[in-house]
């Protein structure tokens, strides 16, 4: 999907039996962080509900419905699948619903791994997860752009990569810039209406589309280009696609992305050290483009505020970086070590 | 494909106008490294020369001829186009030689992105670059196989790392070992007649797929798994791909591949030194599974014997690690620091 040539969307969520688990997270981003209008959540176990009282975090309200007629008395345009089913392949109840909403003329947007567009022929799918079939190899146009261009990487993958570089998009905005976020996951392509998952690119273009993606946010000329980035460096399964990521986005500057010290990254593989983590980045990413690690994003859900600030002083201390959690506080200080960054690089420091 | 279910193939190689040329790279892989066949190369520019005498280097013979009706006389089962052509799309001259090859009952067999089954309807083609439908995701199983795995990585792409995989194989063939080499790239999979082109991977799955083919390889029990690398970590185009792959093939210790310090890597991007390079693929590798980088193979191609001589020396010195060009002299110091390592490692050490 190309930035700028998305229709504007009236979602219905259909998210059965599941809209409060962590499992909804594109329903939840998408509420969150969306511009297109939410009509209501499909989710017949939290009937009569509202979006506001069962997750008042998400910060955005809509009612819950149980019945795709009740949605559809709200008229919405398209209906996003937002959870994974268990297993991958959607159940037959929901294909069924689908079926039905796409007979009354709704889109059917999904990110799911299974494309739904073969299952409805002659019908609007947009299957999130589907590449566009004109990506090229990494050319180095990429080195070139004007805006200063700054990416999220993790010392882990789900961390939070998506919810800091929205976040900070927000300060960015609320500080009077005109900053661009470039969608790189199926959450951040659905929130954003266009953007690539990277992950679902034949691996010889990750870098290339990395690239492409960036240089579209560029041509809008915005003052900052804050890519979302994808997995981890540490990360078996996925590190392939966090460095093409990386070296394909050309980023100016890093954020650290980073949680719990003690958590495994995958069965015996520990979550390596922010400090660790940092050096790591900088050197892989100086090998192409030099792109300093500029500030730690914490994610300290789960911890009480007092544990909390004990873990952003102490990975500050640790990485003698600023270091903040933007979602449970402000995101603030972390832009302003970007564009500090921005400033001495222009400067020639 | 999966290994041990190639059939004995008698190659007729298509290099139309470039048997000579370093772009007929998979031509010459078969030809030197290959167990099948080769039965003649097709390249009337050559016609009625032989290979020993064009390129002696390729330690075997086989007739060149200007016809297809010349090499159906010895009757092959497979064409192997042997050359990327200029723009990436066959031309139709190659194309029409291929369809009275097809009629003729000859498999077709090509390493290009641009896909030939469709081309043929219902004929045998090997696509070698089309990827397995059944990869999973990486699952962590490749970190618990019993033989040793070797990887290549290199300071650069195309520095000669399936060369140096095929050659410490050999080596190790000579010493009374059982090897096995992995294939991960169109040559090396022509070669060995199994295997899985990562960079065609989508990227999500390019662990997965690395796993796969080393498990693959453990399921013959040899004495010692040789992975072929790709890429390089510090280039822009392919660093996604060498991380994935080396990630999920869980190897032990890994082969440096490197050549000439004063090549740029990609436009301004320099090749970084062995020492750095050999440095940092530890420490990457390392937030997985350890795996020290245990020797140093060098391409010393276009130097003469005392410019080699020095370069060897000059990067043993600088990296305090055995080096050698093992297609110039022997892989044998190298194959003898993997076995080291692996008796290092046996021993708790």
């Amino acid at each position: 999907m190309i930035r700028g040539t998305a229709p504007e969307r009236r979602y219905a969520i259909l998210a059965e039996g599941r809209f409060a688990d962590r499992s909804a997270k594109t329903a939840h981003g998408l509420i969150r962080y969306g511009k297109d209008e939410v009509v209501c959540v499909m989710d017949s176990t939290l009937a009569g509900r509202r979006v506001a009282d069962v997750l008042p975090d998400l910060g955005r309200d809509a009612p819950i419905v149980g019945m795709l007629e009740e949605a559809l008395e709200r008229s919405p345009t398209s209906v996003l699948v937002g959870l994974a089913p268990p297993g991958g392949r959607l159940p037959e109840e929901w294909m069924e619903t689908l079926r039905v909403a796409a007979e009354a003329g709704l889109e059917i947007v999904s990110g799911l791994h299974q494309r739904l567009a073969p299952e409805f022929p002659g019908k609007p799918v947009w299957d999130v997860r589907e590449p566009p079939e004109d990506i090229s190899l990494f050319s180095g146009k990429g080195f070139e752009v004007g805006p200063k261009v700054a990416l999220t990487v993790g010392t882990d993958s789900a961390i939070g990569k998506m919810t800091a570089t929205l976040e900070i998009e927000r300060a960015a905005r609320e500080a009077g810039l005109s900053p661009e976020f470039v969608p790189t996951g199926q959450t951040g392509v659905v929130i954003a209406g266009w953007g690539i998952c990277v992950d679902a690119v034949v691996s010889d273009f990750v870098a290339g589309a990395s690239e492409q993606l960036m240089l579209e946010a560029a041509s809008t000329s915005p003052d900052l280009i804050l890519v979302e980035g994808q997995g981890s460096l540490g990360h078996p399964a996925y590190s392939g696609v966090t460095l093409g990521l990386m070296h394909g986005s050309c980023p100016d500057c890093l954020i650290l992305c980073s949680a719990d010290p003690h958590e495994e990254v995958f069965r015996d593989v520990p979550r390596p050290s922010p400090a660790r983590m940092a050096r790591l980045y900088e050197e892989v990413a100086s090998l192409v483009k030099p792109a300093p690690v500029v500030a730690v994003s914490l994610n300290t859900r789960g911890l009480d505020e007092e544990r909390a600030r004990e873990l952003i002083a102490a990975v500050s201390d640790e990485t003698g970086l600023p270091a903040a959690d933007p979602f449970r506080c402000s995101a603030a200080p972390i832009l302003e070590a970007v564009l500090e960054a921005s400033k001495s690089r222009a400067a020639g420091l």
